[in-house]
């Protein structure tokens, strides 16, 4: 059974690997802050001192980082994965980047002799944690189905998008719905508000509705309380509207909820809110409305 | 056990009706083309020949109308359902409706020495008969609890919002969300569609995702195949969009979102698709982009 | 020579009543305050007791009030307008109202054997007294032609766009720039001065700038310091924009920035700022942008 | 009297070069391609084949290019203008670049003894012509009067807003603006013609009223008959946008109707239209309003 590597046990990281030893599989890996790792250490992992010692000890390499930046840190250089490739080895990244970095990314890691994958995920920690994360993934499609059987011990669903890429291209044109939903629902909850409607009551009527999605779900209850642990804050929020953005730029498609949303994002930034969940948007909005927050 | 008067038999009432016939509830009901209203005889329910014939056999009077000018018609008049009302009785109104034609109606209903309630629905013809519609109810509390029964044999949520005008005015703050999240699922499909993901892979992606709300799982696969019955219109969604709109003036709550989506909706209209599914709204966009459809 | 009346001597009513008494007409002329209309009695207008009356004394009829609501009342009832117009006069109404309200309104001038003609006015008190004012004429041509004169005492374009109700649909169309201009400018001017630059000195770059219309080389000075007189307020300028989104919507044009803007006239609105001049608008920007006002 | 070195001899750069020569002025200059130079060298202009070469031949230097890639390319490398400058020479950029890479410029600029100020500049080839262009300048404010002279003989005002970068982020300030002002007025225009209103008409009264800025005088003629030359494309205007939505970004300012002008400018590329004057924004609109073009 193929040794799995993983780099990057944030939130999400550990969640996946969790899964992953829970499945039976050896997973070896890495993290810049190792004693966030100890619990995965002590549950199983081996750890290894390196990114690069993660790929030579593993057939299938994952990354879950935060951004492009943070994907370079680790792949690059003489510790870097890239110098751990080689041929019959896969490489998948779960990360959320640009598609442009990421086919960047898959051509220096063809010129080790080994295949990559773009395999961002829908869902949260919750998510992972329920066993119900899905991937979206872009690259060759026999490498896809050759790594199905590892993606399948982490998540139900494994959707196969296209080439290079597109699964990052996926991913972002999922996430822009995300703040664009939160925004709207900020505009009928706080309607509803104003117009005299206890803030709770109206926001036990809109998750009760056919507008709830599993992000409302989730997060609509933000809006009354502040969550206790912050996975998704508005900070990382708009880097994957601003990615939305620019790929409408580059294939010419109009964002127009997306570009206003966005500027929302900015507003909350503006409140010093950038590391808050980003159901904080609703507080920009509660600003313009004149009401308290 | 109370008697049930409905008025309104389109493809929502005629589907509550069923459920009330379902529950063994006795109903009496008007509409204004008979043929429509047949099945539901056959199924058992008691024809009457005027809104005012239906308010006189009831204790609990429903309407389920297209708008504030259809419900003036079976409301107003000597055979409207005003001149049938009497003590004792409660008319409940399940249409959306502007709030403060609602509070108007509701002062007029009070001067017959009847009570009103403003009741419209979350859901679908399919929530109807899934039996899983929710009523978000404004008037007084007590005539609320009163008729929660009735209600309860059609869905399974009673939600008391505040006085008059209030379930009204909560309908509208739910249904802007309707077109923004239409118009944010379009452009992520058409963002990953012009990247070269096919149409149908997207949406699946999509559809699978923490966006896909109850509305989007319904609705989202008329992007790719027109619906064989169109149950919510352009038409009818931007008059809800222009309640949602008329609200925030008059409540000082700007809805950026709610605005921008209800250009969208005008373009749609523009190309003579305004008797379509709203779902339509991606082919605005999709002229936009410079995509076939 | 033709007599002109006048109807509504407000800031513009006044100014305009001045230029063709400077230019030798005989004016008659009624304000709902008399007081105001003192210091054109003392330039030589004549009184009249009622917007009828007036009618009855002139050749042609001039109205220029607040909104549809101000012109139903001077035109309609047994005092009103409408009761003193005959043969042979022509009415012409001033005013910014819905092209619907002006056609209607047409055919009752019409039934009355007279004839109307819709001409609102481009510019300010300022531009009324620098005789600059320039007119947009619905209406019939030849009537338009006949009262040029008159209009040509006032101000130095006479411009006829079309049927009745073409020159209020003009003139909508001209002023959903206004607020659009002023909240582009609000974005450029806080994005300087977010960026370090003074405001007063971004100002004074921007309003000798490309970009600057004669509307914000006006307007512009007031977001550094409060109007001694508010001419056009916000809820004014919201009323235009509404007649110009309800045109919008009627005509099937989506007007994407009249929308945006409008939301942020909402946001100045429950700031408690609707008395104050539209650049207020610039406050609701400063205020989503964390800045002082 | 100091001698004036200039790089970048497109429209812009040839119209100021063309102002210093008919000022008495000494210039040198240098462009990419020869044979555009040559009218200026017949003018009196000595030409030299290196920006380097220019620097080093003249006491201020001017640079006016497209882009910052462009700006690298004239700066940057054995040939470039940063080899050339040395103690007691001033740099001027006049292109509109990001405020971040002007800060940067101006770093290295400071490494070789010499001072820079980015100084973009307000107008069009047709202001510089008639002598109107004006100057927003950014860096050491003894530095901008020091060159003072110089801009006073191609244009009647500088304005020094602050250090280095702020000229930049001036103009980035003011160029928002272009784009909404020609939506604005694209709304306007099809919402009068659509009415009924003959364009040439509609387009007539707007350019004659209030909103009229010198930007709209100038380009808003295009929307009836494209222009001999295109001065400012699509693809230029949107670079623009690109650089104030990033400092919006940045600053924590947001830009609603900057944002969504800029998704109507990726609308018009999409139709093919990226190298048309950026009036071609209107195509885009009449596309979604269902009108011919």
């Amino acid at each position: 059974m193929a040794v799995v590597g993983f780099v990057g046990l944030g939130s999400m990281g550990s969640g996946i690997v969790g899964r992953l030893l829970a499945a039976g599989r050896r997973v070896v890996g890495y993290n810049r802050t190792r004693t966030k790792a100890q619990p995965l250490v002590d549950a199983g992992m081996e750890w290894r001192d390196t990114p690069r010692a993660v790929a030579e000890a593993a057939d299938v390499v994952c990354t879950m980082v935060r951004d492009t930046e943070a994907l370079h840190a680790v792949t690059a250089g003489p510790n870097g994965i890239l110098a751990g490739l080689g041929p019959g080895k896969v490489y998948i990244d779960m990360s959320t980047v640009s598609p442009a970095a990421s086919k960047e990314l898959a051509a220096r890691v063809a010129e080790r002799g080994a295949r990559m994958l773009d395999a961002p995920v829908s869902g949260s920690t919750v998510t992972v944690r329920e066993g119900k994360l899905s991937f979206m993934v872009g690259g060759d499609r026999a490498t896809c189905e050759a790594v199905t059987p590892v993606l399948l011990d982490i998540g139900p669903r494994v959707t196969y998008v296209g080439g290079h890429g597109q699964g990052a291209l996926m991913k972002i044109a999922t996430n822009l719905n995300l703040a664009v939903q939160m925004l709207a629902f900020s505009e009928g909850l706080l309607l509803a508000e104003k117009g005299g409607i206890p803030r709770q009551a109206a926001a036990e009527v809109l998750l009760n509705s056919a507008i709830a999605s599993p992000m409302l779900r989730y997060r609509g209850p933000f809006v009354l309380k502040d969550p206790d642990e912050v996975l998704f804050d508005v900070a990382m929020m708009q880097k994957d509207m601003l990615l939305a953005l620019e790929m409408g730029r580059t294939l010419d498609v109009p964002l127009p909820t997306t570009a206003v949303a966005n500027e929302f994002l900015t507003a909350t930034r503006s409140m010093g809110l950038g590391h808050k969940d980003f159901a904080a948007m609703v507080q920009a909005l509660a600003r313009l409305a004149g009401l308290p927050r």
